[in-house]
C-alpha cells in the first residue's frame, strides 16, 4: 500500500454536503475530485459526508482543518434555504458575507441570456462571498467557487453539480502542479479481465522484494496498479516486463483509458462498425458505449431483444433453437451475434444472453450464467460461457464489459 | 429541515473502508444502509471514507464513536492484505482476533459447493472474529459481518458488497424496530417532473407556518419531501391535500415506488406490452426498465438505433423526414415512436431522440434538446419537446426518466 501521503506534506481531505448524500443520491464528487488530481499526484486522505445542519457542517470542517493542509468543501452552494455552506464556513473562520456587485451581475446575465427576465430573489443568496476569498468563476452554472486561505491551510468551496465543480478542480490543480517545486509523477498500470486477489497473489512478493510501494485499485471494468513517483519512476521497465510476463495481453499498458473507449479508439483505427445484441443486459452495453461522445462513428446500435418474439423476428434466432436451448444458450448467443452484425449493418458485433436474477436460474442455468457472443470480420464468430457471481447490478455490469474485454483481444488479434 | 436526530438519541455514523472509494469506486453503501434504517425511523448523521490504511481507519472511528451511538463500518474484510478492518477495530477497542474453526467450515463449504476443491490459504484471514463480537452469518459471500457492544456504543462491520450487506442491515434494522420504545415514522411524499427549487417555493411558507419540519431529497427522477413523526402523523391529510392541489398529477403520494417500477405496475395492470427506440440514450431507457426484476412480463425490447441508417432500416423513418427534418426533430421523434410499437410488437412505446452533448449542437438545435414521443393504444402517438441543462450525462438521464414521467401521466389518463 502506497502510505498515502508519504510523497508530500499536502494532505487533502474532501467533505461533500448535502443531506442527499446521506440519503438516495450518490456522492461522486469525491471520485471525479480525485480522478483529477491524483493525475497531478496528489491523494486524498478521507472524506467526510455530511447533511444541511449548520453545527454538523462547522464540527466537520473543523476537524478536517486540524488533520490537513488542504480541504475541498463541495455543495450547498444552491440558492435555497437548505444551501447553507457560505455561512457555515463564514462562521467558522470569523469571516463577514460580502455582496458582490461583479459576480449578481454574472448570475443576472446567465438567467437574461436564457431568456429569462425576472430572476429569482433567492439566486441573491449565491452573490454573498466569504470576505477575502479568491473567487472561481462558475463558467456553467450560477454559484461561484471560493478560495480561502487561513493560516498556512487551504479552504476550496466548490458547488456539487459535477459539471460546475470539474473546470474549478482542474484549475487549481494546474496552478499547484506549476508552483510545485518537486514533481510527482504517478503512473498507472492497467490489468483488465481478472480479478483482484489474483492480482495481488501474482504481484505481492515481487513488488515487496523490489521495494515497490504500490496501491491496487479494482473497479467493474478494470484492476489498477498505482504507484508514485518523486520525479521520474526509474524501474519502470521491469515493472512493465513483470506484469507483461505475468498477464500477457490482460495487461493494458501505462494510463489505459477506460474499455468502451479503448474499443472505440480500435475501431476507428480500423474503420469498423460495430453492432449489439443485448438480452439480460436490457440496454446496458450501448449505454457504456455510448456514454462516449462521438461513439456515433463506429456504434451503429443496440437490439435489446428482451423477449423471444423479438429476438426471434428482429434477429432471426430460430424458433427451434429457441425451444430446444432456450434464450440462454451458446446457440441463442450465436444467432444474436449474427442477426446483430446483419441487421445492425456492421463489421462487429456483440451479444449478450443470460440469467441476471435474483430469479430464473436453475441447476442447469443458475443465476450468473451468461453467454457471449463476439461476430467479427469474414464470418468468424465466438462464444463464451461465464458464471459471474453478485447480485443482479453486479452480473449486468460484468457481461457487458467482460465483452468488451474479449472484444478488445479480438481486435488486438487480426 | 429535519434536525436529523431529534426524534432519537440514536445518532449513527457510517465509516466506509477501502482507498478505490477514495479514487475511482462510487461509493454506494451509505445510500444502501440510509434507504433501509430511514424505513425504520433512523438517519444517518455523517459518512467517513477512508483507504485501506490501519491508523487513518482507526481515527476515523475513534472520532466517529465521540460523537455517535451507533458506528456502522463497511469493507476492508475481504481476504487480501489490504483489507484490514478487523485488524484496525481490534487493536481500537483492545480485543483479540480469534480463530472461529464454525466460519472457516462454512467458507470452506461455500467454496467446495461451488466446484472449488483448493481453498485459497489467505481465506483463513475471514474465519478471525473480535473477541465477544456478535457474528452476523454472510449469506452470499464468505465475509461475517460482526457487531460488537462496548460502553454503550454499538459497532456494525459489513462487508462492503451490496448484495452482502444488505441482508445483515436489514436483520439489524429489524431488531431494533421490534425493541423501541417510542415508534417513529418517516412519510416519503414524492413529486415528480419538477425542480427542486420550486418545490421549495411552493412548500416553504405553508410547512412553516404549519410547524411542520421537513427535508427535500432530489434524485433524478424524483423529488421527495421527507417528514418524521413520533407515532403517527395527525397532518398527514392536511399535506396531502395541500401537495395535490399545488403539484396535481406530479404529485405521487406517500412511498412512491421508483418511476420504472411504477411504470412497470401500470402495465401490468393494464396487461400492456412496451418496446421503447432509443437514439442519444443509447440504450439506458432499457437498461433502468430492465434493473427491476421481472420487467419481462411487460418489457419486449428497446431499439437502440445510433445510426441514421438503423432509423431507417430498422424503424422506417422516412429519409425524406431525416433529410428535411434531422434525426432530432418531432417528425423523427414521432416515427420512431410508431416504428418501435410495431417492430416491437408492443402496445405502448417510447422514443427519445437528441443531441446529448458536449459537441453536436447549433443554434437552432442545441446540446440539451431532446424530442420524447410516447405511443399509445389506438394509434395515439405524442411528442414533446425539451431542452434539458447540464451534461452529456445528466442530458442523457433526464431525457429517459422524462420519458417515464411522461407515460405514467398518460397511463393514468385513460
Amino acid at each position: 500500500m502506497i502510505e498515502k501521503n508519504y510523497l508530500n506534506d499536502k494532505r487533502i481531505e474532501v467533505v461533500c454536503i448535502g443531506s442527499e448524500l446521506l440519503y438516495n443520491r450518490v456522492n461522486t464528487d469525491i471520485n471525479i475530485i480525485s480522478g483529477i488530481i491524483t493525475r497531478a499526484g496528489f491523494f486524498i486522505s478521507r472524506c467526510i459526508i455530511v447533511g444541511d445542519a449548520k453545527e454538523e457542517i462547522k464540527d466537520a470542517i473543523e476537524e478536517a482543518l486540524k488533520r490537513s493542509k488542504v480541504i475541498f468543501i463541495t455543495g450547498g452552494l444552491g440558492p435555497t434555504s437548505d444551501d447553507i455552506t457560505r455561512e457555515a464556513v463564514a462562521e467558522l473562520v470569523k469571516k463577514k458575507l460580502v455582496f458582490s456587485e461583479e459576480i449578481w451581475e454574472k448570475i443576472y446575465e446567465r438567467f437574461y441570456s436564457r431568456g429569462i427576465k425576472e430572476i429569482p430573489e433567492i439566486n441573491k443568496r449565491q452573490a454573498y462571498i466569504i470576505e477575502g476569498a479568491e473567487v472561481l468563476e462558475n463558467t456553467v452554472g450560477t454559484a461561484p467557487g471560493m478560495i480561502l486561505k487561513e493560516a498556512g491551510k487551504t479552504l476550496i468551496l466548490l458547488p456539487g453539480p459535477p459539471a460546475e465543480l470539474i473546470p474549478m478542480v482542474e484549475e487549481w490543480t494546474k496552478k499547484l502542479k506549476d508552483t510545485s517545486k518537486t514533481e510527482i509523477k504517478v503512473y498507472r498500470f492497467g490489468i483488465s479481465g481478472v480479478t483482484e486477489s489474483s492480482v495481488e497473489e501474482k504481484i505481492y512478493r515481487f513488488f515487496s522484494e523490489k521495494g515497490i510501494k504500490y496501491t491496487i485499485l479494482a473497479s467493474p471494468q478494470l484492476i489498477e496498479i498505482l504507484i508514485a513517483s518523486r520525479g521520474e519512476f526509474k524501474d519502470i521497465h521491469i515493472v512493465e516486463g513483470f506484469l507483461r510476463e505475468n498477464f500477457s495481453e490482460n495487461y493494458l499498458g501505462i494510463d489505459p483509458p477506460p474499455l468502451p473507449v479503448l474499443i472505440g479508439n480500435l475501431l476507428k483505427e480500423k474503420r469498423l462498425k460495430i453492432a449489439i445484441a443485448e438480452s439480460c443486459t436490457g440496454g446496458l452495453a450501448g449505454k457504456l458505449l455510448t456514454d462516449i461522445p462521438g461513439s456515433s462513428e463506429y456504434f451503429q446500435g443496440s437490439f435489446v431483444v428482451y423477449s423471444n418474439i423479438l429476438k426471434k423476428r428482429i434477429l432471426g434466432v430460430p424458433k427451434t433453437v429457441l425451444k430446444k436451448h432456450g434464450a440462454v444458450s451458446e446457440e441463442c448467443a450465436l444467432y444474436m451475434a449474427k442477426g446483430a452484425k446483419k441487421k445492425g449493418k456492421a463489421d462487429i458485433s456483440i451479444s449478450i444472453t443470460g440469467i441476471a436474477g435474483p430469479s430464473g436460474g436453475s441447476k442447469e442455468k443458475p443465476v450468473g450464467l451468461v453467454y457471449i457472443g463476439i461476430g467479427l470480420p469474414k464470418n468468424k464468430f465466438h462464444i463464451h460461457k461465464f458464471i459471474f457471481p453478485g447480485n443482479r447490478e453486479r452480473i449486468r455490469e460484468r457481461s457487458a464489459y467482460q465483452a468488451f474485454e474479449l472484444l478488445r483481444k479480438y481486435l488486438n488479434e487480426k
